[in-house]
């Protein structure tokens, strides 16, 4: 019988975030550059099997003119554990296919976010954050542990009460992680990157999106360049 | 200058739900029965200004045939007031347009949710619940209540001492109440309707599902016969 | 009985295009101005019954940011009536919503295009055309008049020998007039209207794009303006 | 320098439909089935390395409850050399991602489609056909190939006279053969060979259909033995 393993242990490539707290993981993925090239080709009836620099060229030329068709032949299957709070900034991305831990199923496995470096409020820019000065970093830490604990405390009571799981969860918050399963292309998955290692994403997202790159980068090297990655 | 209305307030045409704690409203709505027969008609190279019998022998075929393609010129903008982990199922739905009050930019209106009945877990089937029998009703939701105003005073807590809201947030629940805006063609909506108007469904979706029927049945009535509604 | 009109017929609101021979209807429309800030501003969590100055600025700011989300709750459903070279361009956006008279079903109402004017093919640019200059306008169009009459005259005859509609089609030319209905979102219109209103596109689907500026013009002034229209 | 190959050439993997005339290749795949259990098994919060009979089971479930949405995490790319009417109908199905050969840009490997068998119009279904009885078969297919080769010649005259191609391709048949690179999840695979390997499609399209379960069969051999492929 094939061994069972918890969902949230990362598979063999994966990248850690959040101080080890959170990571992404890269299961499979389809085509690589030689497949971008030849299907932005078949525009001119033709095909090759291998590249040079001409289709670094071509690359270039479809990246700066934001001929990005051809990156949908490319695709990447990634398993992300993060804070229920990122994973539905995540999910607003509607061109990924998604299948997530199901709080109505399980109770396994329940742990919470505290963030590494606690931030405070920008002033100028309403949904933003900036680096802690006058903040104590420690009072707010141990808050925040303190109600992730007592948040599963109290689900573990009322699930032994007899209260269903998909009512008990509404007490977990939204520092409670979770773990999915998330599909793209390569179109939209630069397009998420765009969005999410920017300064104006918020802190957590962005450490996801930049090892995303880290996870693809091997296989879209000119890309990649290109990127200024 | 315009009055400016708390988003929690519903719009003029609503349906109130779960014990009036959430509720959903009609916008805005694009094309009735007409415009569907005649974008199936445009299959014939012909097109009507009204309705007649054939025609709602033609809608009947449509749906019993899965030709549900010209139900997409349909169109209806919903707001939407539920809790979080509400929220989460329904923006699994990646055929809608959402926009959502965002806790990285405000703190106003804080609310949470109390279900009217807390259920029991179902021993028969892991994700679904059952009537309660030996639960103690008022015990359970007077954890739930005390836990929500416990999260919901710690964020005012964090955000006192400085803690930016987009990590405030983390500690608020999923029976957090939102709010946004949801936009669906009517192929998408039935399809919507038929997955979470189902005894499948967790039973406070299902009461948004059922209110949406209600809302949208006025502009397809032979549809809305057609369907059993 | 409800009188049966010809899809070939335009609806009242329409424009003509392609010196006549085609034209791009609006058949109806849902949500304005209002609407789009209004889905913003529940990022506040506020919301207006009207507009003023402010809402300009928020409006303006969102283009300029491409937070575009809000635009998705505006929809606009057109009638177009093209040839079918523009409708394969036109079909390769997949947010539209499509239903098209079909060949397998009937054979009414063949017509076919001829250009208003010919153009040459560019030296520079492999897939543009420049104003004609050498050509022979008058034998080029009445060559391609004459076949245009000679497929349509086969397609009868061999529909008249018994051979099925869906395969006699297949001696049809790209330049049949088709009819189909296209429903889109504003932000996804927007997309279409920058690729399809450029130089870089075809000359015949950019008539359509200006066409459809016309149309909705009047129910989006103010971005209109933003825009340059 | 890389040997260019012309895009109607087949990649090694393919099946040759329509009389050898057509064909589907499949240049690449992510994922097997036991990426879908596992996509599957997340709501559980359980992975593991490799199937059993118990997968089996968890698969079949999955396909007679419709929940197929870990289906998105396997994909594939095909090439398709087929007829343009086929080409429309294909490219109706919006989840795909598409690149297929501009008439804008080249003129190479003009070649048409002629039936290899020409089938009667159903007397019963409009949109349907039968079975050729009373149909002069050499006739018709005589009368499709003349027209064919009248149509490239006339092309390849206005082209001579310096029209530019994308009016030129205006003159071209529906007949026409077209390349394209077709990307896919399993989950909208599977739907559209529910629709297009079905007695109510155009017989073209269901050659492709069937090749295409040849193809992906060896990557999905239990869900093509519950499927009845």
């Amino acid at each position: 019988m094939p061994t069972e393993q918890h969902a949230n242990e990362p598979p063999p490539a994966h990248v850690r975030v959040l101080d080890g707290q959170g990571w992404v993981g890269l299961v499979s993925h389809m085509g690589d550059e030689t497949t971008i090239v030849n299907a932005a080709r078949v525009s001119f009836g033709k095909r090759r099997e291998s590249m040079d620099e001409r289709d670094i060229v071509l690359l270039k030329y479809m990246l700066d003119n934001r001929h990005t068709s051809p990156l949908e032949h490319i695709a990447f299957t990634f398993i992300v554990h993060c804070p229920l709070f990122i994973r539905s900034q995540w999910h607003r991305h509607r061109t990924w296919s998604y299948n997530e831990i199901s709080r109505r199923y399980t109770s396994v496995d329940l742990e919470c976010y505290v963030p590494p470096e606690v931030r405070e409020q920008a002033e100028t820019n309403r949904q933003a954050s900036v680096d802690p000065v006058h903040l104590d970093q420690a009072a707010a830490k141990a808050l925040i542990a303190a109600h992730n604990q007592a948040s599963i405390d109290l689900y573990h009571r009322l699930v032994g009460m007899g209260v269903c799981r998909e009512q008990a969860r509404g007490s977990l918050p939204q520092n409670l992680m979770t773990t999915f399963w998330a599909t793209v292309d390569l179109h939209n998955l630069l397009h998420f990157l765009e969005l999410r290692d920017s300064e104006h994403a918020q802190w957590e997202i962005r450490q996801y999106a930049v090892a995303i790159k880290q996870l693809v980068k091997p296989y879209i090297p000119n890309l990649a360049h290109i990127l200024g990655w």
